[in-house]
Parts: structure tokens; C-alpha cells; sequence
């Protein structure tokens, strides 16, 4: 099987590893009552991540120069501030929950399932969050990766296959040695024309509605209902 | 105290945390026994480090292209091969000999200073070695890094600053809010001049004659007897 070869699983996070949504929506909460005010923290947090991927097309076309997820973040909270009418935030409240990218918490699965993972592969995220926020997300989550990547490395987001290329690079590995595991049927595309292996994981409340995505029976190498799934369908033992 | 700031530990790898002399000399001696051969692996071990700087100011002044140390490894491992009379050894046998270097034994007490020392710290390797080599190598040992950190990132051999400053920079932090952990007072030199913090550690048998190399008294901000001296001079309890 083509997959024998697979030496490292690389991971996408917001969604795939960590619920960034339901993360989001409890600080916006505990915020909005510290501070006495009523707000749609699901709208909050859908806004917040729906500025994502127009931010790093600001970068991919050059309109910015390269930023990292950190200032993507905070450039789209200042907008949304207003938009929510929380002006009232000054500069410390507003990088104290722009860092909430840095304290999200992972899936129920997600721990239990990289911990039998990391017994037979490098496991390592690969993702557009920026190095710091990587690591302090698992430091927090006790996320057990071997190695840290992100497109911070690369400055090169996710989907440029500049990034994919790179993190199999960086492991010393060819990229049909490399497995990206993601939620996401796009990411997982656009590692498959570098020449990785891909993994999906179905994540169906990502963004709160119970529906995934839809992609092409036998699209991906592997396809699984969460990480310990995907160990025994990658041949983990229990 | 200035040590309040320090959030991230970044340690030297090679004499640091891994005895790279002792795992060398075992595998040398275990494959001169294979081959039915006499060795002073002691010597082959010393010849292969003492090749080590010279190859890397190679790159630095520019005779060489970057190449990882990976890279470097080999070029001085199969002159050693011709200097030791083992030409017999083919690509294969070679290219195994030389990662060696990513399956190098830690020091007695790595394992769990390291874990003591992550509770209140972010930590992680900062060495020349490459990123494969770093990641392997803590893999096998069990080293519970948070993240890890190369020179290949920043394509700069340590002790240049940008080395420093690029890890410091990748972790989100400012330079005084990062010590470099080593036992070569050079390189602590250099992080200082960086704006890091400096804890020296000994390890008096790196090259197998008990002594360490000399430095003034109070040049660096903490000094060890080990990792878990380190961490209770930094204020960790038992």
C-alpha cells in the first residue's frame, strides 16, 4: 500500500486539530458578561474567522506585506470591535482576546488520538497559524507534536504549495512520505497536487452546523471519522 | 531579578543535552565490530566534531553554499573514512553511519530536567544541527520539547546573531525574555551580545577530559551542575 511509506502526518488546526469556534464563542461570553454587555458571540466568532482567508489574499497579492496570523487576527478584531460597538476595549483587552487564537481547545479525540499517532510517525502541525501561536496552543492543550511547523516558516500560506513542499522538506522527507490530515477537502487537495499523502477527518461542528463539506468518494488515501479512527485505519493497534 | 522575564528556554544541543562523543564511539565500535576491524573510535569520534566548525565557517564565508549539517556531516565523514582506512563502506552504509547524529543518547539527567523545567518554561532545542536531525533525535530520546528550533530556519550558523534573534522572534518573544541554556561559554557569549539571558550548565565530559572551558565569574546570568540544578536555581520546586 502506497501509504507504507508515510513517515510524518502533518496537521491543519483550526477545525481539524482544535475547536476554534466553540473557543471563541466561551471567551466572547465570559467577556461580554465581565464587561455587562449582550452580544451573538457565534456571529462574533463567525465574523472573525470569515476575515481569515481575505486577509491572507491581502498577502498572497501583496497589498500587505507578509503578517503573521497574529496581525491578520488583530487587524480583522478592530474592524469587528466597531462593527460589535465594543469600542470601549482599549489596546491590552483587545491583544488580551486577540490571543484567544492561542487558547483554543483542542477536539475531545485530539490528544488521546496524536498520543497513539506519535508512536509510529513524526506528527507535527502544518499549519497558517503563526510559530508562537502554535506552540503555546499546544503547550495549553497539551497537544504531544513532535516538531512545530507553520507557514510562518515559509511565508507562504496555505494552499501556496510553497508550504506543503517546505514542511516535507524540512523533515528530510520526500512529500509522498508526508501525510496532511485536515477537515478541510481544499487543503487536502492542494497537498495532494505537491505530492503528499492526505488524510480527512470529518470535523461536522466546525462551524456549528453539523455538515461537512462534500468531496469525491476515494479522494483522499484515508478517510476517518476522527484521530483514533485514523490510527486504526492507519493500522494502529489499541 | 532580570530572570523574571525569561519565558522560553533554547538550548544547545550537541555537549548540552546529548553526549555526542559516547553515542558516537558506541556506534563506531559496534560497526568496527561487524566488519571485523580495529578502530580508535575515541579518535574517530573527535576527528568528526573537530571538523564540525571549520565546515560550518565554510558555509559562512560563502565557499560553500547552505547545507544543513546533515550535509556537512558527511563531507567530513568520508574523508575521515579515507584518513581511518574503512573506504570499503558503501553509500549506503555511509549515509547510515552518518545519522548517527540524529540518534545521539541525552546526558543522565536531560530527560528529566527538561520535563521540570517545561512546566514553567516554553523550551526547546536551538542548535546548528537541522531540523530532521533535531526532530529525530528528540523523538528517540524522548526529549518533551515545545517546539523546535534550528539554524537551517534562519539559514545563519550559531554564534551569528541572526540565529538569536530569529528564534526569539519565531517564539513571539523579545530577546531578554529568552535564555540560551549551553556549556560552551562561546556560545553563551554570543546569545548575551544577542540581548538573551545565559544559563551555562557543565558537562565536563562532553570531550572526554572532565574539564570545561574556562569563563569569568557572574559572565552568565545562572550556572548549573545539570538541567535539574538549573531548574531549581531558576526557582522550580521539587
Amino acid at each position: 500500500m502506497a501509504l507504507d511509506a508515510v513517515k510524518a502526518l502533518v496537521f491543519d488546526v483550526f477545525g481539524t486539530v482544535v475547536d476554534w469556534r466553540g473557543s471563541i464563542v466561551r471567551e466572547v461570553d465570559a467577556l461580554a458578561a465581565a464587561l455587562g454587555r449582550r452580544v451573538d458571540s457565534s456571529a462574533f466568532a463567525d465574523a472573525w474567522r470569515a476575515g481569515y482567508q481575505p486577509a491572507m489574499q491581502r498577502v498572497r497579492t501583496g497589498d500587505l506585506p507578509w503578517l503573521r496570523i497574529d496581525a491578520l487576527h488583530r487587524l480583522i478584531l478592530d474592524g469587528l470591535l466597531d462593527d460589535f460597538g465594543w469600542t470601549v476595549l482599549d489596546e491590552a483587552a483587545r491583544d488580551r482576546l486577540n490571543r484567544v487564537w492561542h487558547r483554543l481547545d483542542p477536539w475531545p479525540d485530539a490528544v488521546a488520538g496524536l498520543t497513539r499517532l506519535k508512536r509510529r510517525y513524526v506528527i507535527a502541525p502544518l499549519s497558517n497559524g503563526n510559530f508562537s501561536l502554535l506552540t503555546n496552543l499546544a503547550k495549553r492543550a497539551g497537544l504531544p507534536w513532535d516538531c512545530v511547523l507553520s507557514a510562518e516558516l515559509f511565508r507562504h500560506y496555505k494552499p501556496d504549495a510553497e508550504t506543503y513542499l517546505g514542511a516535507a522538506d524540512l523533515l528530510g522527507l520526500a512529500p509522498h512520505e508526508v501525510m496532511l490530515v485536515a477537515c478541510h477537502p481544499s487543503d487536502l487537495r492542494a497537498a495532494k497536487a505537491a505530492g503528499m499523502r492526505t488524510g480527512y477527518v470529518a470535523r461536522p461542528d466546525e462551524n456549528g452546523t453539523g455538515r461537512s463539506p462534500p468531496f469525491e468518494p476515494h479522494e483522499f488515501d484515508c478517510t476517518a471519522d476522527d484521530f483514533v479512527d485514523l490510527d486504526r485505519r492507519l493500522g494502529g493497534e489499541d
